[in-house]
């Protein structure tokens, strides 16, 4: 790589993840460069500033023009619309008149809450286990859990579409990753039969994220449990829409019981920031101690605790939001198939739109960028080269009229641009 | 270790984190034991949770007695008390009306907000750098930074009491890690004469979290320049407290510009949740990219960056709050001292009482939250097993009685446990 002659149409950002100059801040010229091409280009639509709440139709700063304008918004995790219910917001805002902004603290000292404890309660109960503990983020949830249980020389077996908390979880430890293809069971049992040793977990999603398809679950639990293989199943994007009760994959496939630790956060259907780990009295107590993210990070703060507590008890006496997301869901799956788009093996909310390679990805998205609707733009590394896509997220709290809009654009510009 | 008959007297928790059995889930039972041993003998005062806002004093509830008590709270990391300040209570509340809840995804698709830049920029004017990344966790700052910037083999060179999340980033990383004594500039010269490589980074603290003392800054940086090593410079609890305008420790030294990496957090005297890495433009052009533990969280919620732009301006007129904060820190200094303890080498509003040995501080910690005082605990593997201690973090809004009253109980307890 010639840093300081970068045409940015002929790299990508994996380039740049691993690369490794004479000095330790070379990398950093080298990516400014790729990085100012592009956005001369007109390819760099990430990190837009929003000013308004995510709602159905936001004002974000365009980079390009130089000042803000309105987006169609199909590109939060707020699912069920949670981050901004009065109920909600009333009590957060209640929560902070009484213990001010934070914990100012870490759990073990003097960081833990009657609100944290409450919410971790009724995180166990609500995912039917005996304990849980709650990190102050997702990442450091499945960041937290896997560096704590795991110890080096030890296996960590992941689905290859984990997400990169998982990866780095099982990094930290210092434990041996093998990757399995994606929900596949029949390659998981060639990788568990190999290794012989009861010091491995399988690391597994609910929803996956980048595809929005759902795990195998009944396939992938058996062969676990016939080579004694410890299970964490991580739901943060099935949480409140899947099972009868909204408790996730686990409960949609009556597993529930089977899974070592069930991982979740609450930074998409509850709108907030965080993450937990569901187990038993025994493991969570041992995480509670030894977890470094945990013990180690300021803990969430009561007034956080208070509004996902007060979505539990809204969600448990109504659930028509996760109604009106499945109806959006399947009205929008059905008009992008009718179009004649690619939305892969999408069985949820999250529905990807596959373009094809990098550099048509980038043509695409900054086109509807241009059109004024705001998806995820999502490349390679985080999927394969040759399966780029543009990601929407559903929300109940879209409406038909946008929804139209939103695969009318997508369709025009695909049809335009082949 | 026989895990089914534990005495706790026998073990320390480090003899936990690594324990490695023939299953994976063998050690949470050893632990769990360890953990009721321990309970019944009135040992384990971690993670009592708290139900009043982190003021001096508060209500927690007592495992022991089983119901809720008054303490006198020197464990918050509230320095300033800004967590409580009438006027960011109400920036936050009113930021939640407009903004709701949280960023419902990650920065770089639709998780950074208008309020989310602003903060940026002002920290990154507040700490004189061209550029500055919010990360969602301080922990996350650290790990997330190191662990971006090192590659596999690079080399990160740590104080020996460097945080967690330093440690953790650089193993995150994959790079070698060396250790130089406490504050030790000749040792740190040893092994960057050693190394021969400009793919090192030199981590340290302004302030040290177990000991309160400062970072001997211009003889390390003197060092690192020496040998062309990077600094990161972890300011988590020196930030608003030292140099003339609250920049920390390296304003404290007129060092600034010599600091590669400035990191931070809000979680301390910002009375939030978050941290922050602040360098030049293409530093932080390339971790906004690449820093996983960034690129892969929720980003912090619009509502919590307005608190803290709040205590930014805040502060920028009123400094009066640090100064009843240095006033109470000095005498708390020299009570402690007039009284006999052993304060180690404190510089700052973290003033540890040294007590000895692990045996001891679980006696003396005990009867001290027995008598209804609240401080930190601090045990192996996080100090020397033989400097086990009490820490106590001093407020702006503790009161002569509040700090004379905790001497005493230190003192009379110490006194009588020889």
């Amino acid at each position: 790589m010639d840093i300081n002659n970068i045409n940015s149409d002929d790299y990508s950002l994996a380039d740049f993840a691993g690369y490794k100059g004479e000095d330790l801040f070379e990398v950093k010229e080298a990516f400014w460069n790729f990085y100012q091409d592009a956005i001369a280009k007109g390819y760099m639509i990430y990190g837009n500033p929003i000013s308004s709440a995510p709602v159905a139709e936001f004002n974000a700063y365009d980079r390009f023009q130089d000042h803000e304008r309105k987006f169609l918004n199909f590109c939060s995790y707020n699912y069920l619309g949670y981050s901004f219910h009065p109920e909600v917001i009333k009590t957060v805002q209640e929560t902070l008149a009484r213990y001010g902004t934070g914990a100012v603290s870490a759990p073990l000292l003097s960081g833990y809450y009657d609100l944290t404890k409450k919410l971790e309660n009724a995180i166990a109960r609500f995912k039917d286990k005996e304990d849980a503990i709650v990190f102050s983020t997702g990442y450091g949830a499945n960041l937290g859990t896997l560096s704590c249980l795991l110890k080096p020389g030890d296996i960590a077996v992941l689905d290859i579409l984990s997400h990169a908390s998982i990866h780095d979880g099982a990094r930290l430890a210092g434990a041996e990753i093998k990757i399995f293809s994606h929900n596949n069971a029949e390659h998981l049992e060639r990788i568990l039969q190999s290794i012989n040793t009861k010091r491995a977990i399988v690391c597994i999603e609910g929803i996956y994220s980048m595809d929005g398809d759902m795990v195998n679950l009944p396939d992938i639990v058996a062969v676990c449990k016939k080579y004694g293989a410890r299970i964490l199943l991580d739901e943060a994007h099935s949480t409140l829409i899947f099972g009868e009760n909204g408790r996730g994959v686990a409960e949609h496939f009556g597993l529930e019981d089977q899974i070592d630790i069930s991982i979740g956060t609450f930074s998409k259907s509850f709108g907030a920031l965080g993450g937990f780990a569901a187990g038993d009295k025994k493991l969570i107590t041992y995480l509670r101690m030894f977890a470094r993210s945990y013990v180690f990070s300021c803990a969430i703060a009561p007034h956080t605790a208070a509004g996902i507590l007060k979505i539990i008890e809204l969600y448990q006496h109504d659930k028509s939001h996760r109604d009106q997301l499945w109806k959006n869901t399947s009205y929008m799956q059905s008009k992008l198939k009718e179009a004649g788009l690619d939305t892969g093996g999408t069985e949820s909310q999250i529905i990807p739109v596959i373009i094809g390679s990098d550099k048509k990805l980038r043509k695409i998205s900054k086109i509807i960028y241009d059109k004024g609707l705001y998806t995820g733009v999502v490349t390679y590394p985080a999927v394969s080269s040759k399966r780029t896509r543009l990601r929407l997220s559903m929300s109940s709290y879209h409406t038909q009229e946008q929804m139209d809009k939103c695969v009318a654009i997508i369709k025009e510009t695909i049809d335009s641009n082949p």
